[in-house]
């Protein structure tokens, strides 16, 4: 008989709405029949391997859904990417405590750690299921229409660019803006959906998907200049050039590496700057500024999607469900249905476990600079209710009387 | 008799409300008795001596509605800061095109500009009314319990630490955050509205109203670090060492500078990877983020006070009132009464003029790097309703079984 405990625990980097799938783990976890306790890990796997349990079991239904609507990772989270002895730890701890059902809310990395700890305790024979559920703001898991915590994300860089737009055009320049994204580039491109006149930008959008070249971005950025007198760019921050080496890479003196051996990307201003630096330089432009979105893409406390938090509940709840009733491990992932709606379904771990998607083809322009219409219909009813719009006056121009 | 037409502008950066005052005016114009046209010179006070203006009594006001709650300057916006012959070309064009009154929504680079044009007009003896309408999201006008525009940018700060806080307490470290504001520094002071419990961040705030130390504020970092094992900082991108230097140009290799001759701080990453390096490299800590809040500050579509909204709607209808039964120029300043109500008045031009306010004593803690509950108790009505929350899981710890 499954042991009657259930461990859940969140992993990488906090979104929006990854409170939404906890709460939705410990809610569904606490009115299954024989659970005795449902406990929440400290910081991740982390927090596994030290014993570090909250016992939600404790914890008020009332402040749980407080906890839901609030963003980051209400349990800690944390960057250990285990490997097989990490996640041979891991599974003595979970054996020891009794725990039965194991939920680990996280990305690809998060998802192989369970495919991982899934294979110990069969090899084992304990009885012990594991159920990965998605969330990740740069929508790159593979088999998933999209991912928890990418369209509150999404919503945040489309009105940021939205303003950005409105900003710019009151007083004329380029502007640049940094979007979070290492290989994948749909965060960056929901700052198309910022658009509504045709002439509003972003103008330029560079994506991870694409390769980059600096001499190409200056003739893009004058062509856009002289056309509309200014111009918004929005850059992925995982750019790279034809080789495949990272353009904020090529600049970076020295480069602080994450336990997953990838280049530090985000906390720094330097690829917004240096892109900047070029346009001033090279193409003697006088008002040029660049920022860089950073960690309020994701922390932002009062900008989600509706959407977003009530599928992120729903993974959760719908893991509880596969775990207990499936007879099977998996990954829950996202499928959509017509437009719009959304189901779920639970894939093997295997599918998922430690891949990356990347956008496709057909959400990205022939220029390579802009997004098609696939895209904006793709991302749209992702965004959820209540988008704040933009309007304009109207030109009703003034004869002129001093110099006619 | 005071000719019958009406010129509005908007000069200085965009915010998130300074259309309201537009609207504000257009319409309490468009009411007034013996008023034949309301016009609007794109671009502020270029678009004043280059004519160009579009006629405001032929847009709808259900548009004129739309456009109030959008950000930016609807009119367009110009850094331009007029000298007395810019001036006198100003006067030459509101003359030549009958105008009667003039409003002119700005800081207080724009209220000196009303100033001179309204003592060119007296000089003239010609017949016009000059009334300067505040906005500012640097809170930086003299006179004023606050501005139109800074409590929505506050607000804006308060919830982008807000969420910063959860996202670094999930994921432990030093976050650091630079805020717009050169002299006065009420916006960053704002990021401590952000803090509900008690080791909340930001756990360090540097206002430009206090002398800065790199070795101070590395010690001060250090010791919360010890503290809480983790640390957030909100830094103003106005601090300067105790000879006055700009903390950001003591590093900056060939420093912009604009119109006004001032250093140019936004629109850089500058500031905060310096700090950042520093305190990796002096005090060894290895997850050290830091991001420049940047023109989303005054930009964000969807951030916004509903108090600063009808505040910056009622200046600007009040300004129209002024300007009609007044019988004097002057600059529109709110008054506090309460807790919490506003009320208006109209202050001498020279009152205001090319002054600037910056933070009282009184809201700056004698640490120097936190806010006073004074400053709370200021705030907190500005930032207007339906401000987010956070909340957090309580801790019920459970026993551990393996290293017990």
């Amino acid at each position: 008989m499954t042991p009657g405990k259930v461990l859940v625990a969140q992993g990488g980097g906090p979104t929006a709405v990854i409170n939404q799938s906890l709460v939705g783990v410990v809610l569904e976890a606490r009115r299954q029949l024989g659970v005795e306790r449902v406990y929440g890990a400290r910081h991740g796997v982390r927090g596994i391997v030290n014993e570090d349990f909250f016992d939600l079991t404790q914890e008020t239904s009332h402040n749980l859904e407080l906890v839901a609507g609030t963003p980051g990772s209400a349990l800690g989270s944390t960057r250990d990417k285990p490997d097989l002895k990490y996640c041979q730890e891991i599974f003595q701890v979970l054996k020891a405590h009794g725990i039965g059902h194991f939920f680990y809310i996280g990305g690809n990395d998060s998802s192989d750690t369970v495919r991982i700890v899934s294979e110990e305790a069969t090899r084992a024979g304990y009885p012990l299921r594991c159920i990965h559920i998605p969330k990740t703001i740069d929508n790159d898991l593979v088999g998933n229409d999209h991912t928890p915590g990418f369209p509150s994300a999404a919503r945040f860089v489309a009105q940021a660019f939205a303003g950005a737009n409105l900003d710019n055009a009151a007083l004329p320049g380029v502007y640049l803006a940094v979007v979070m994204g290492r290989h994948a580039g749909f965060l960056t491109a929901a700052s198309a959906l910022g658009r509504k006149y045709d002439d509003d930008g972003p103008h330029l959008i560079y994506l991870p998907e694409r390769g980059f070249s600096v001499e190409r971005f200056l003739a893009d950025v004058k062509a856009t200049y002289d056309r509309l007198g200014r111009c918004i760019v929005a850059v992925s921050e995982g750019i790279h050039d034809h080789s495949g080496t990272p353009i904020a890479a090529q600049l970076a003196q020295d480069l602080e590496r994450d336990a997953h051996g990838n280049v530090q990307l985000s906390g720094s201003g330097a690829l917004a700057d240096l892109l900047c630096d070029e346009i001033k330089a090279r193409l003697g432009l006088k008002r040029v500024r660049g920022d860089t979105l950073g960690y309020l893409q994701r922390s932002f406390l009062g900008c989600v999607s509706d959407v977003d938090q009530r599928e992120a509940r729903e993974v959760g709840e719908k893991a509880v469900q596969y775990g207990f009733w499936s007879g099977r491990d998996g990954s829950v992932a996202i499928r959509r249905t017509g437009h719009y709606a959304a189901d779920y379904t639970l894939l093997p771990l295997a599918e998922v476990a430690g891949r990356t998607r990347t956008m496709e083809d057909a959400f990205i322009a022939p220029s390579g600079t802009d997004v098609t219409d696939a895209f904006r219909l793709y991302l749209r009813p992702l965004l959820g209710s209540g988008m704040p719009d933009a309007y304009r006056l109207r030109p009703n121009t003034v004869a002129k009387v001093l110099k006619p």
